[in-house]
């Protein structure tokens, strides 16, 4: 069964202090079924994505409180993998219509992460790796500087090698107006910005946001067509140890790796088919790793590749890696996060991405991590 | 595609002192693997429902918690709809196995909730209702309270007719090993009890509990003839407003009236073919509300039928309600209430409920409601 990405609308993505969590999913929601001109009726589901909304202001049933503002009786699922909460909401919403009882859904991505401290946001977050991380003291940044450092020391990289994830990024993000930061930064900048937990910089860190995110997704003619669309041609799920202790490898993901290759498979491309790639950056680490396991990459070429810029917009590469900004740039409003992957591979692929557009893209891949690397999810889409 | 239930494990539901969130899951999972004889390998998805483990032990990301002690790379995707978290959880694994590219997959539903003070209890649940109901300082029992207190001055019934839920269920618990009471009450000990939020008494409300449960579903005709089955013949998920000031009516649950049509329709079948039912009774006048939303009753006769005991086992009514004890007597761990209602109706069906079993129980449904009635599952099995 075919089914079709229709349409994207997404708020600001930033410190938005005047706006609650359902404000912001209630402005993505209207802003797609805007754009796609749908009534309520024609929504046969809708999936939610948020992680933190029970930690930070205790606020759960999310999927009641978008019935409530949308007047609707149908079902309003809440789905949480962690950062890959937008991703697998997707996952799940591609495959429900696959059944062939729905025909038309809305997937809805929306955090609300600015209302408390820098150290209430930080042990919110560690919620989504072990009990035994937690109790050790450990943060994200924590986590992903021994990954980080686990790379460095095999591939015999330093954190300059890094840098260019953050570089890149940002000057993608100075083309997004959606995107929480417009600032361009040199590699100088990333090395000199205050140390997080070494080797990584609070530039080399994505930052903490606000925003919403939603998508509709298709498998019905009519409406498919009254619409720019990009066909879903994969979407996999894939878990691991939530521990890093746990795992045989720190310098790669293997549910990355397992959900490429499904994807891959099922799609039936190579990666040389892929021009335009939203990965997940949550640290400049993260998109070096990712860019290998997702197999664009050999393992440990990452930080020399990186450092060349070829995934840069107007590099001249065959493959340009989050135009959105990414993670680091455009904000990483957790449950929004992999909705945005989806929504900017369907603004590129439709010719809607503006000043980032990317010529000739005829496939995208969207990449959404978990924690880290708990659970992975690929999507490729195509135009 | 015929899906059927083909086993089930549960815990003891109760307050288990010794064993954390993620003790109970596995302990449902590797009981439901043992009895269905399944490798790990034969699972193609997990869905895990959870309402609290992020708000009262900041432990999300369960899916990659579950991946772990498995040692499995499969999807793990967590679903939160507050109480009604299992029963959405087992919808969508459904409602997944229709899409053809999965066959069987493992629902398992779990919450830890005896760790916390009754304050923080009563403060978490409250995150199921909408932000003006928790800044008016309601509780669960008070919002229950209003709606029987309409039900009562619409209906002409006093709180003696609410006393006969919790009897009922009390005694059916006490046939129950599993269940969290094993002690029979009367009426006079309900009315008798130390008074919460007027009229509801504190044994017309169900406890806080410990738990965990586990079902295999599958569509996979080699997998199933293996074991004993109950076929999956609907199940619907139906949203309202999560303000109960936003419903037309208090003394009825509009999402339990919707989904029960469409479960009724998809599965063509009379409510006078059901004999056995769990109903979602978190508190006394919600399993009366439920009896008429459902349909079995008729609007207003639910205090006097209730009242005449013919839901009871041994009762020899047409339809026993209850029969695992239901949320008031078996317990309600929250995320496991919805699983633990298909597993209950899985061994009714399958002849396996030893003291509890019904005889000639050809179909029975299943009834799951999160909050004050802002999401119902309804799903109907059949032998």
């Amino acid at each position: 069964m075919n089914t079709f990405v229709i349409g994207y609308h997404q708020t600001q993505f930033g410190e938005l202090w005047n706006k609650s969590l359902f404000d912001l999913a209630q402005e993505a929601v209207h802003g797609v079924l805007k754009k796609t001109q749908l009534e309520h009726s024609q929504i046969d589901a809708i999936f939610f994505a948020n992680m933190l909304g029970g930690v930070l202001e205790n606020n759960l049933h999310g999927g009641s409180k978008i019935a409530e503002f949308l007047h609707v009786h149908i079902p309003v699922y809440r789905i949480e993998s962690a950062c890959a909460s937008g991703g697998a909401a997707f996952q799940l919403a591609h495959t429900y219509l696959q059944s062939g009882s729905k025909k038309t859904v809305l997937v809805v991505g929306a955090e609300k992460m600015t209302d408390v401290s820098p150290e209430e946001i930080s042990e919110a977050l560690i919620s989504a790796a072990s009990g035994e991380e937690q109790e050790s003291g450990l943060t994200f940044p924590g986590l992903y500087a021994m990954m980080a450092r686990a790379y460095m020391d095999e591939y015999g990289y330093t954190h300059k090698h890094l840098a260019p994830v953050s570089v890149k990024n940002h000057k993608h993000a100075a083309l997004n107006p959606n995107a929480q930061f417009h600032r361009e930064i040199t590699e100088q900048d990333v090395l000199n910005s205050a140390m997080i937990a070494d080797p990584l910089h609070i530039l080399d860190c994505s930052p903490i946001t606000d925003g919403a995110a939603a998508v509709v997704v298709s498998n019905d003619s009519n409406v498919v067509k009254k619409n720019k669309s990009a066909h879903i041609l994969s979407s996999h799920v894939a878990s691991d140890t939530i521990s890093l202790l746990n795992r045989s490898s720190l310098s790669s993901i293997k549910a990355t790796q397992i959900a490429a290759e499904n994807a891959f498979s099922e799609a039936k491309l190579q990666r040389k088919d892929i021009s335009v790639s939203e990965v997940h950056d949550c640290f400049s680490i993260a998109e070096i790793l990712a860019m290998e396991d997702l197999g664009f990459w050999k393992k440990g070429e990452g930080g020399k590749r990186i450092s060349q810029y070829e995934t840069m917009i107007g590099s001249g590469g065959n493959l340009v890696v989050n135009t959105s900004g990414g993670l680091k740039a455009a904000g990483h409003p957790i449950g929004a996060t992999g909705i945005k992957q989806i929504g900017e591979l369907y603004e590129q692929l439709t010719h809607q991405a503006d000043n980032r557009q990317i010529l000739h893209a005829k496939y995208g891949l969207a990449h959404n991590v978990g924690g880290s690397g708990g659970t992975a999810v690929v999507t490729i889409l195509g135009n």
